[in-house]
């Protein structure tokens, strides 16, 4: 078996033991994909290094531009530093470097020989990808185009999918399909099926023609039943690719002239035991199975405009703070399945983070909306991850603004009533402080704020939240607006949260993160938490099932000559 | 392991053969409900029979009211009852016989001995006919008041969530619960966490809280969480009951003084390869494994008159027909798992169907409301079963109005472009015929029309499809409107049915029902869609899991002493 992480139990003894994967890279270091940017329009261009998998190349081969976590991580970077960097980029081109293929899809064999929770922790990663670029389009000017040059496959042509507008070169061999179903016994489920009929509104019988049609389609037809926009003779391709990036500048309110921010690289000691930013940092105790994560807020008062703020470029707290959030949370999910429970704890001067909140919230500069949005994505990462998160809000903390939505965002929030009295009976009480920011501007998946969907239903309990904005809150208050869930003193707080962890990790790992996955999610849905909740959720049953994974099933027997060997049962 | 189905093939080899699962009964037959009606006001009371289990009481008792399918068969049964045989009943109090218990759920032997598919199919008729009583309150005036007489733990609570109204016993002991996680390492999968936080509100920190806590919540504070409406002592529970009976009664709009139509038995003829009713049949091919279904138009003019037709009682075509499709799906589904594919049909005369859709659905007349909406039940069925579907519209077909739903469920259609030259070229070419039948009598569960839902985002095919209401089209006009899939004529039509129907056989099962269930709901979500989509797909991949179903795992080990052991890892 291959394995794309450390095992630290499991059924994955005789896997190679590799170091934790990292999410942090720089364009210098890609193998995979380059990334030009000339003016407004940027080319982002795979070309796969087949003998790159992360895995090592004895384990398979990433022919056809198909791709595996390594390769999605560098898409991930690219598409962050778009942002940040690029200010001036408003339409992303998005091709293919290698001249058999647009993209194949995720690596068959890698999926093949990959763990349950690998598969499942890849295709999160992959769609939290793919909902960010959708993200920079609607919200910040940054559209998509995707130069279909060659045949996009399965998870190719997903990719194509998240983009804004899709081109497919007509030269009668290259198509885009879908070959899931049909060979490999699995669903597109990198948003493929729900973006068919969402978003690029493909009927559904046509949809399930597609799906079952492993040559995929082409040309002409793909233009009609709505699975690409246009169909471009090889002859007219570059010309007609550089016209539509033209026309789909024009649409945007991106900066003309800005300079863009470094995403410089991050600041992590990483240990057994612990992994620390400038920031954040998190204690792994492996025993508990827990995380205890901390987020500082900001040690100077912000500055007094985003062009200062600017200035400081990464270092800038804000968006330093959301960088390493986000490693981390992408760190302890790939690395660190067995510590099933994260802590979230803040440690700070709450004034401080509304100050830069109001910087960050209340400008119409360009590197504002960036970090609310990236702080929006981040927070959303959280909302599907598959870990017991516990806001722990103690003296010293600062719950207050964006940092409340970490406590907004968890499954149980404890507040401490009164101080540790053995510790420091002087200390404030902590409290937690409810802004503008948590009314709308960090939305979750499906359109609502945390505190909506908080208060699902309940608009009386909805605005009596409300009414507390900018008052800080202690522990009965706080208990009493629905903003924590519990409110212990310090007679009783230490035991209560010990109890909830042990309780925490002696449940059923699978059944909380289905409970959770079901819990967090109160009222609508949208395209993306049905990618989540929908799609993924059925996609994972069928990753479990023998007629994939089984050593006679689809995924298991692809290329070996054999055919799969079904269980044809209905379920 | 025990078995609820007769299993042709799999690892149940050693389960004894029983009889195909038979979905009809009446109330003389019940063995574990009792239906009693006083004006108004009916009860509901559940007290099943320990040794009453489908299975058989060697393999399970039904302790402390918990159900197995056989009682919820009967449970569905008096739902549908109380809609067509007590048109007077406004309220429905559903309360426990059971003097130690209100419900405890599912029972868990059955589940632990249960095959994947067995669980799952339970499950969904269980949700189906949760939400049926739900759909009799918000469509049909007959509201559903849980009157928990002791404790509702598990599938005992969902039950009651599933009621408009929940009273609960207070007395210190009688809870509410929702076991599932703590004990048996599953969710709560019949509607239970979706409807905590998306009918009844309850904030997702508290429903975490719930549904860690095996002991369930109690009096006061289930009110003060919103888990019950009323906590009621003792002393004035039976008063307290019949007044708000009283009280939810008077809001109703069902008749005062209409006589209800009698259900009488089925008429039903099963063999190894068919199963015929009056209207319906069909017939089974196990080799391919196909269930050809037949659905034949009536062959009578509809009455003059919804009065006339009343007198009819249950032999009134588009009662009857319902029924017996009804039937036809339940069956099926539980007892055909490897009848992959389904072909629907229609026989008969088009202007017949639509004079009498005309009747059922052009009138105030009770009796015609309780036919539309127990038809637009029976389509639901379909869209959440997990066979492919695919209509064949054939010359003789009667695909108009509501019969042209079944080709709207379908996952795809073919209809034959003129006539089958050897067989009867004089024939009039197949048509189907779309009515204002199809544009919201018969809604999907997210709310949409099958025509919006698969027009989801094009208004211009929409309109395009409207547009042809009252006209019948040909193949080639309907191919063109987007309302069939495929159009091929007679050369072509026998090879391609054929090569469909291979094809679909030689895919994965699994992956097939993942992607039918995605595509087949393009557009928004309800607390209905979601319950099937996001909380089921969750809880089969937990059932899957062998944290839950494994030899170690929390469903297996429930009662045997021994704790479950679990793989720690989050995935």
């Amino acid at each position: 078996m291959t394995s794309l992480a450390p095992q630290p139990t499991g059924d994955a003894a005789s896997a190679p033991a590799l170091s934790p994967v990292e999410f942090r890279t720089e364009p210098d270091r890609y193998r995979h994909w380059r990334l030009a940017a000339d003016g407004q329009i940027a080319t982002l261009t795979m070309d796969v290094d087949e003998h790159g998998g992360l895995a090592g190349p004895d384990n398979y081969e990433l022919k056809l531009n198909s791709y595996d976590l390594g390769v999605d991580i560098e898409l991930y970077d690219a598409v962050q530093r778009l942002r940040f960097e690029y200010p001036q980029v408003r339409v992303v081109i998005v091709t293919s470097g290698n001249d058999k293929a647009f993209c194949a899809g995720a690596n068959i064999r890698m999926l093949a020989g990959s763990e349950h929770g690998q598969k499942v922790n890849f295709c999160k990663f992959t769609n939290e990808t793919r909902n960010g670029m959708e993200d920079a389009a609607r919200n910040s000017g940054q559209a998509y185009l995707a130069a279909v040059n060659g045949t996009a496959s399965g998870g190719g042509y997903e990719l194509a999918l998240a983009c804004d507008y899709i081109m497919l070169i007509d030269d009668r061999s290259s198509a885009v399909s879908l070959p899931e179903l049909p060979l490999l016994g699995v669903l597109p489920g990198t948003g493929g099926l729900t973006r068919l009929v969402d978003k690029r509104h493909v009927r559904r019988d046509l949809a399930d023609y597609v799906c079952t049609r492993p040559e995929g389609v082409t040309g002409r037809k793909a233009v009609t039943w709505g699975l690409v926009d246009e169909a471009v003779p090889r002859a007219q391709w570059a010309d007609r690719v550089a016209e539509r990036a033209r026309e789909l500048a024009a649409a945007s309110d991106r900066p003309a002239a800005a300079a863009g921010i470094e995403l410089t690289p991050l600041a992590k000691t990483r240990t057994d035991s612990s992994i620390d930013y400038t920031w954040v940092s998190a204690s792994l105790d492996r025993a508990a199975g827990v995380a205890a994560i901390t987020v500082r807020g900001p040690d100077t008062d912000a500055p007094a405009t985003m062009d200062e703020a600017a200035g400081q470029g990464a270092a800038f707290w804000s968006l330093a703070l959301t960088r390493e959030l986000d490693d981390l949370i992408l760190d302890l999910r790939t690395n660190e399945p067995a510590l099933g429970t994260w802590l979230l704890r803040t440690h700070g001067d709450p004034a401080r983070v509304l100050g830069y909140d109001e910087l960050v919230t209340g400008s119409d500069h360009w590197l504002a909306r960036e970090i609310r949005l990236y702080l929006a994505r981040t927070l959303k990462r959280l909302d599907v991850t598959s870990r017991s998160l516990i806001a722990l809000i103690e003296p010293g903390s600062c719950f207050a603004g964006s940092l409340l939505e970490l406590a907004l965002a968890a499954d149980r929030s404890y507040q401490l009533d009164g101080v540790f009295e053995d510790e420091d009976p002087d200390a404030d009480p902590a409290a937690v402080l409810l802004t503008d920011v948590n009314a709308g501007a960090l939305p979750m998946g499906n359109g609502l704020s945390r505190l909506q969907c908080r208060f699902y239903g309940d608009d009386a309990a909805l605005q009596r939240a409300l009414d507390s904005k900018g008052k800080p809150l202690l522990a009965a208050d706080a208990a009493a607006a629905g903003l924590v869930t519990f409110a212990p003193d310090d007679i009783d707080w230490a035991d209560e949260i010990r109890l909830a962890i042990e309780e925490r990790a002696s449940f059923s790992p699978d059944a909380l993160t289905g409970m959770e996955a079901n819990i967090r999610f109160a009222g609508p849905e949208s395209m993306e938490t049905k990618i989540f909740g929908r799609l993924t959720a059925w996609q994972n049953w069928i990753f479990n099932r023998p007629n994939a994974a089984g050593p006679e099933g689809a995924l298991r027997r692809f290329g070996t000559g054999q055919r799969a060997e079904f269980d044809r049962k209905r379920v």
